[in-house]
């Protein structure tokens, strides 16, 4: 079977974006390296402008529009809705985002500031999917789907890309990456990046427990989706299941998943505002609360670890930093 | 009269450090260049490792000592300690670190942790450049001084070295930079790299309220120091007048200077976590609050800024994000 996205897809989407997203730096921290016992390489993508590493699939899928698109619509718990009302702002689109009515504040004010018009929906309850689709045929724009989407997912493979050539300027081969994951955009494009430069690299999903989706589909062969009822901190995790597309990259990729406590990714945010000297949330913050909570092995290894995003309602981000004080 | 250090002093430096410090990101932000209506660059020293910009001046002097050195010692509130412990550590030296007894824990305990031996000292009765120099002659040890000395400078010199060829590569001309300022290293070296690179630029010294001698001997031509009874949660910026090498420097440079009240360096702090997703000490935050509270235009003009800390307790921290909710 072929797959959706090819690594020639994610140069050609780094050439397109190029100009529109910041390069966001490889981050070391000798004390985070004492600890683990290895060499940890932090993709910080919370520096990315809107705060996470959306901006690029988003940039990405806009700028290939075909000519006379008319705006766009997109569904999201927060990154990509105020990813794609900048980028769609920037190129010059209307845009339409129906976001969860308890999304947090800051990123609903943020998407209404970059330029989009926001629509709000019950996430227990309505379809996100059939509510974007339904404005996508009544005013004719196109759908920028949040991570089961060819153009988004070869834009997040950048991180991947960027990633590789800083860690090869630095003077590394990683032995494995841990990437944030919740439909599996951003990790299936930036595995694809990195097995091509690093064929023995591994690939790891960090995933809230509860919405572990990733993780079992990978390990079981099916794919499995969450229990209903089940409950995060991580609000940008919250997806119920694999992408169509992303997960038979994962699987071409070898990718193995694992699952990290709320208070574990709250940590992780503690310790990235005190050692990194970055704002995470916690849904950003996943891949390095494995890494500190051991849930991997990273002692004499090279481990890439992204950092996914920083949108964070102060209130929840200062209630971090006071936990575990 | 022939300044200490030179601009080809800092290209120097830039070859010295390379792959022992990091090349931080010129960070921009959507949402700060429209509410100033210009276009801020934002130099984020706070991602340098360690903390601060100081590991680059500690780095560059310990890299120029005679061959034979048998230690190091120095003499700080807390950034240009943990730089100079690192720094010392990684080039193969012991070294001792006079610290203020009311120094922020994090600070002490880095710099210890980092491999210094540390002395504290009494910073309103005490004379910590007494205390260095005395430990400097019992132990045969090399004196890296804070601000006051051309390898430190020249070091410091390469943020403005990197945020130039930086600003050059996204296609802006700086008119002007806003450097937090101390002792002046930083906004010395800083300044002579970037004026090299843009000459009609202005550089502006950005300095807490009750501890603005360098903007006062700016202004009146003498050297001027500050009442003894001054107080700032600044504790990045309490030095008690400019350096006799960085004020002539300043002043060939034609500096000029600002100074911001305690409670808008914490306004930054929090503005910085909000907007920009980086952790701030309210002393690494000074220059960006002069540019949040207008004391300089910045209206139609392309201003860096340099972010130069963010060492600070998690208690500081989590109190400046909850004040102004």
């Amino acid at each position: 079977m072929s797959l959706a996205v090819r690594p020639e897809d994610i140069d050609a989407a780094a050439d397109r974006i190029a100009g529109h997203v910041a390069r966001t730096p490889l981050l070391r921290c000798p004390r985070l390296d004492e600890r683990v016992g290895g060499t940890v390489l932090l993709k910080a993508e919370c520096l990315q402008v809107t705060g996470s590493f959306k901006l690029r699939g988003a940039t990405n899928a806009i700028r290939s529009l075909p000519e006379g698109t008319k705006g766009v619509v997109a569904y999201s718990s927060g990154n990509h809705a105020q990813a794609v009302a900048l980028a769609a702002t920037r190129a010059g689109y209307p845009s339409v985002i129906v976001m969860p009515a308890d999304a947090p504040r800051a990123k609903r004010d943020r998407t209404a500031a970059y330029g989009a018009e926001v629509i709000l929906y019950d996430r227990l309850k309505e379809s996100r999917e059939a509510i974007g689709e339904a404005i996508s045929e009544e005013r004719g724009f196109a759908l920028v789907p949040p991570f089961d989407f060819g153009p988004t997912i070869a834009g997040q493979g950048t991180v991947g890309l960027e990633a590789a050539a800083q860690a090869q300027a630095m003077g590394f081969a990683p032995d494995q990456a841990l990437v944030c994951c919740s439909g599996g955009g951003l990790a299936a494009g930036t595995g694809l990046a990195l097995k091509r430069a690093f064929p023995d690299s591994a690939l790891v999903t960090v995933e809230p427990q509860g919405f572990d989706d990733t993780a079992r589909s990978l390990a079981s062969g099916e794919r499995c989706t969450n229990d209903p009822g089940a409950r995060s901190i991580c609000d940008a995790l919250l997806v119920n299941g694999p992408g169509a597309l992303t997960l038979p990259i994962l699987r071409s990729l070898d990718a193995s998943g694992v699952a990290v406590a709320d208070d574990e990714a709250v940590g992780a945010v503690r310790y990235a505002a005190e050692e990194l000297r970055v704002v995470l949330e916690p849904g950003g913050a996943v891949a390095l609360a494995a890494v500190l909570c051991g849930r991997v092995e990273t002692k004499g290894k090279v481990t890439i670890v992204v950092l996914s995003g920083g949108n964070t309602d102060m209130e929840t981000f200062a209630a971090a930093m006071r936990q575990g004080q």
